[in-house]
C-alpha cells in the first residue's frame, strides 16, 4: 500500500513535467517499470481480442444486442418496456456468471408523447413530419392554429420580438455541430414563450436528413409559460424559411397530446467482476439502457450497454479476474438528463474515492479508433501506453477532453479520470434520436472490436500495480 | 437537301467502321469537315455556359424550381396539383417568349392513397413506416390482420408456397441495383396473390435508408386476385426477417384506403424554339412534370423539367435560333408507366421521322459528367465530339446504352437516337419516390451546369449541317 502510494506520487510528479502550457503532451516520462508493466499485458489483451474477434465470442455482442432490441424495441424513461428490458439485463448478467448483479432504484420522469401532427394550412396544405420534444406540454385537443415566424437564430428572434406574439416560432438554425446547435432544442421553447410565441418548432439537429425528425430533451425555465415544442425535418424547416422569404403568410395547425405523468421508479443495472485484491476499488464500464421512444434505441445506447455487458461476460468467460473490481452500470433515464446517473452519484457518494476510472460508450459503437480521455497528464501518458496494446484492432488513437461521456460526465467533469469509446462515428448524428436508430446502424465486426477494446482497457486499469492517477488537468490551469 | 443526304450516307458508312465486335468504339472516323464544324460551336457553347454559370442566368434554374415546388408541392397523376402545375408551366413558357406553347391532352390514371398504416401486433406492438404502392387496392375498412411470411426472393416464396395462404407476404429482397430489385415492387403483389397471400409488403428499393419508405408503381396481372401492397423500410424488413428467424410468430394489421378513380384528362406541356431552316425537324429536350404524392418531386423530376425549360429560355434569351426546332416536352403521368409519353407517341406517330434526337433528364440533376447515349456508332462519334465542347463544365464523358431515358425510351429503345443527362447521381436512389425528394436534394450550381449542358447539346444537334444519323446499334447485332 505504502510502496504503491510512493510510486503514484512519483508518477504524478513526473507526469506534470509532461504537460506543456497549451495542454498538449509532447513527451511522456513514465517510470520504465510502469511502461514495462503495461506492455506486459500484451498477451492478455491479444487473447481478449482473439476471443472476441475470431473466437468463441465472435458475433455475440451483435447477436445479443439484436435479440434485445428485437424483443423490447425502444425504452423511454417511465415505460414498462424499459423496466422489462432492465429485468432482462439483470437476468442476463446473472446468467453470465457476473458478481453482485442487481438493480438500484431511482425515480425517473414519465413523459408520454401521445399522437401528434403538424399540418401546414397556408399557403398550401402539407403534412409536416414532426416529433415532440421531451418534456413538452401538449396542445389543446383542437390544436394550435397560428401564423408562423421563421428565424435563423436567437438573435434574429430577439430582433423580431415584436412580430412573435401569438405565432408559432420556427427555428431554422444552421447545423454547426451538435454541441453548438442543440441549444435551440434545449431552450427554444422558453425563448419563444418569452416573446409571446404560442408554440415552437426546431429544425432537427443533424448534418444530414432524409426528411428525418430528431427528437430530444428540452427544458422549460421557471416563470416562463410552457408552450408545446417539437422538431421538424431539415427539409421542412428550409421550406418554411423559403416560403417566408417569398412573402407567403404561413399557418400551421399543431396538435400534440404530450403530457408528463408522475415520476416512476426505475433502476440502474449493476453487475461486477469482483476484484481479487482490492474489490472496493472500482473501474466502471457503462452505457445507458433507456432510449427515446422512436426507433429501437440500438445505437443510442443499445451498443454501449452491450459492449459493457460483453466486456464483463468475455472477461468472465476467460476467467480473467483483475485486482480491482470492474463494474458495469447500465444507466437509466439518461435521455431525460442523466437522471439515473445523478441518482447513482448521490447513492454512492461515499464510494467516490474508490472510483478509479470511469468508462462510457454513448457516442456510437462504430469501428473503433481508440479512446477519448479526461483526466490528468500522467494518466494520459498511461492511457497512451494502454492504447498501444490495441494495435491488433487498430484502435490506438487517444485524445483528451475536459470531460467525457454523458452519464459519467458527473464524475469526469469533476476530476475523476475516465474515457469514452472513440469510433468512426461521423454518421452518428444521422441516426441520433430518430426512427432510424435501429440495428441497421450497428455492425457485428465493429461490436466485436469494441467489446474487446472495452474489456482490455478496463482489465488493464483494474489490474495495474498502481491506482490510476487522479492528477486532474483542472488543478493545473 | 441532296448534298446533306450524301454526307449522311458517307458518315454512316464510316461510322460502321468504328464499331468493334464488342460494341466498344475504339476509333471514330468522322469526316474532317464535320469534326471541324462541331468544334466551331465552341464559342457559342462557351457563351451558353458563361451565361448560365456566371451570367444573367446564374441561379435561375434553381430559383425557378424552388418557386415551383414551394408553390405546388408534389404532383401525382390525376391530381389538381398536377394540372395547376401544368397551367403554370404553360404560362411560364409563354412568358419566356417560347414558340408554340400549349398543352396536349391525354387520359391519365387517378389513383389515390388515402390514409394507411401497418402495425405489427405480434410479437410486440410497433408501428411500421409504410407507403402504399401505385395502383394498389385498399384493404377493408377494418384492415387485414394476418400472420406474416418473410421471404428473400421469388424463389423462396415459391419454395414456401404452401405456407403463404392467408398470410401477408413480406419481401426482404436484397438491393442489387434498382433495375434488378424493382421487380419485387412491380410484381410482388401478383406473385404473393398467386400462392394465396392476402397482402404483400416489399422492402423499399434503395441502397441506403434512414427508415425511409420508397413508393412506386406496381401492376396486377390479369386473372390474379388484386391484393393490397405497400413498401416498408429496409430497417423494418430486416426486423421482420430477424423476428421470423428467431422463431416468433409475426402478425401485422394493415389498413389502406387506396383506390383507383376514373381516368382524368391531363396534358403534356410543349414549347419550342422554332427552327430557322427546317422547323419540321425536331430535337426534343424533356423531363416529366408529374411526381409521386410524397415529398415535393423536386428531384423526380422537377430538376429535369426545369433544366429543359431553362435550356430553351436561355437559348431564347441569347437569341440563338438553330436550323431545326428544339422542343421541350414536360411529360405527364410518367410515374404510372410513361402514360403521357405513350399518348404523345400515338398522337405524333406521323411526325416520328422528323424526331432527329430525343433527350430526357430523369435520373437526377446532380453535378453533370456528360451524356448517356442510345443510337448508332456514327452518332456516338458525333456525340463524343459534341461532348468535347462541354470541357468548360467538365462534363465530357459519354457512355452508351441500348436505350436511354424513361419517357423517351419509347423512341430510343426503337432505333431513334437520343441521350440522357449523366450526373454524379450515386445518391439518386436515396431520395427516389420518398418524402425526402425535396429541394434539399438539388443544388443551384449543378442546375446551372445542367441547363448549360442541355442547351448546348440540343442547340448543336439542332443546328448541325446534317441530320443526326439514325444508324441504329440494333441493326448491327
Amino acid at each position: 500500500m505504502l510502496i504503491r502510494q510512493i510510486i503514484v506520487t512519483l508518477v504524478i510528479a513526473l507526469g506534470v513535467l509532461c504537460d506543456t502550457a497549451d495542454n498538449k503532451i509532447e513527451e511522456c516520462i513514465l517510470p520504465e517499470d510502469l511502461v514495462n508493466e503495461i506492455a506486459s499485458y500484451a498477451p492478455t489483451v491479444q487473447k481478449i481480442i482473439n476471443t472476441s474477434i475470431n473466437g468463441s465470442f465472435k458475433g455475440i455482442t451483435y447477436n445479443e444486442l439484436a435479440y434485445f432490441v428485437d424483443k423490447f424495441g425502444n425504452r423511454i424513461s417511465g415505460s414498462q418496456n424499459l423496466e422489462d428490458a432492465i429485468d432482462f439485463m439483470i437476468k442476463k448478467s446473472s446468467a453470465s456468471g457476473l458478481d453482485n448483479v442487481h438493480g438500484e432504484e431511482v425515480k425517473v420522469p414519465h413523459w408520454i408523447r401521445g399522437s401528434e401532427s403538424a399540418t401546414m394550412i397556408e399557403p398550401r396544405t402539407k403534412s409536416l413530419t414532426l416529433l415532440g420534444l421531451g418534456n413538452s406540454v401538449g396542445t389543446p385537443p383542437e390544436g394550435i392554429l397560428a401564423e408562423v415566424l421563421v428565424v435563423k437564430s436567437f438573435d434574429e428572434l430577439n430582433a423580431k420580438a415584436g412580430q412573435a406574439k401569438g405565432k408559432i416560432v420556427v427555428y431554422n438554425q444552421d447545423y454547426i455541430s451538435y454541441g453548438q446547435s442543440v441549444a435551440y432544442r434545449g431552450q427554444g421553447a422558453t425563448a419563444a414563450a418569452k416573446v409571446g410565441g404560442v408554440a415552437s418548432l426546431i429544425r432537427s439537429i443533424t448534418p444530414f436528413s432524409l426528411n428525418t425528425p430528431h427528437t430530444g430533451m428540452q427544458s422549460y425555465k421557471d416563470n416562463v409559460t410552457k408552450i408545446p415544442t417539437a422538431c421538424i425535418t431539415v427539409e421542412d424547416a428550409h421550406l418554411l424559411q423559403r416560403l417566408q422569404d417569398e412573402g407567403y403568410t404561413i399557418k400551421i395547425l399543431l396538435k400534440m397530446e404530450a403530457q408528463t405523468l408522475p415520476d416512476v421508479t426505475s433502476r440502474n443495472v449493476v453487475a461486477e467482476i469482483e476484484g481479487s485484491k482490492q474489490p472496493e476499488k472500482v473501474v466502471i464500464v457503462s452505457g445507458h439502457i433507456d432510449s427515446w421512444d422512436v426507433g429501437d434505441g440500438a445505437m443510442d445506447d443499445g451498443g454501449g450497454v452491450f459492449i459493457s455487458w460483453g466486456a464483463l461476460a468475455l472477461l468472465k468467460n476467460l476467467n480473467l479476474k483483475p485486482k480491482r473490481t470492474i463494474r458495469s452500470v447500465f444507466w437509466t433515464a439518461e435521455e431525460f438528463g442523466y437522471v439515473g446517473a445523478f441518482g447513482y452519484a448521490q447513492q454512492h457518494q461515499n464510494e467516490t474515492d474508490n472510483f478509479v476510472f470511469l468508462m462510457e460508450s454513448d457516442i456510437g459503437t462504430f469501428n473503433p479508433v481508440g479512446l477519448e480521455y479526461a483526466g490528468g497528464a500522467t494518466g494520459y501518458c498511461i492511457v497512451q501506453e494502454i492504447a498501444k496494446l490495441l494495435a491488433p484492432i487498430n484502435a490506438t488513437k487517444t485524445r483528451q477532453s475536459p470531460s467525457v461521456g454523458s452519464d459519467i460526465e458527473i464524475w469526469t467533469g469533476n476530476g475523476i479520470p475516465g474515457a469514452s469509446l472513440d469510433t468512426e462515428n461521423d454518421k452518428y448524428f444521422w441516426y441520433h434520436h430518430t426512427p432510424a436508430d435501429t440495428l441497421d446502424a450497428e455492425d457485428s465486426v465493429s461490436l466485436d472490436k469494441n467489446t474487446a477494446l472495452w474489456a482490455s482497457v478496463a482489465y488493464v486499469i483494474a489490474d495495474l500495480s498502481i491506482d490510476f492517477p487522479r492528477d486532474s488537468l483542472k488543478t493545473k490551469h
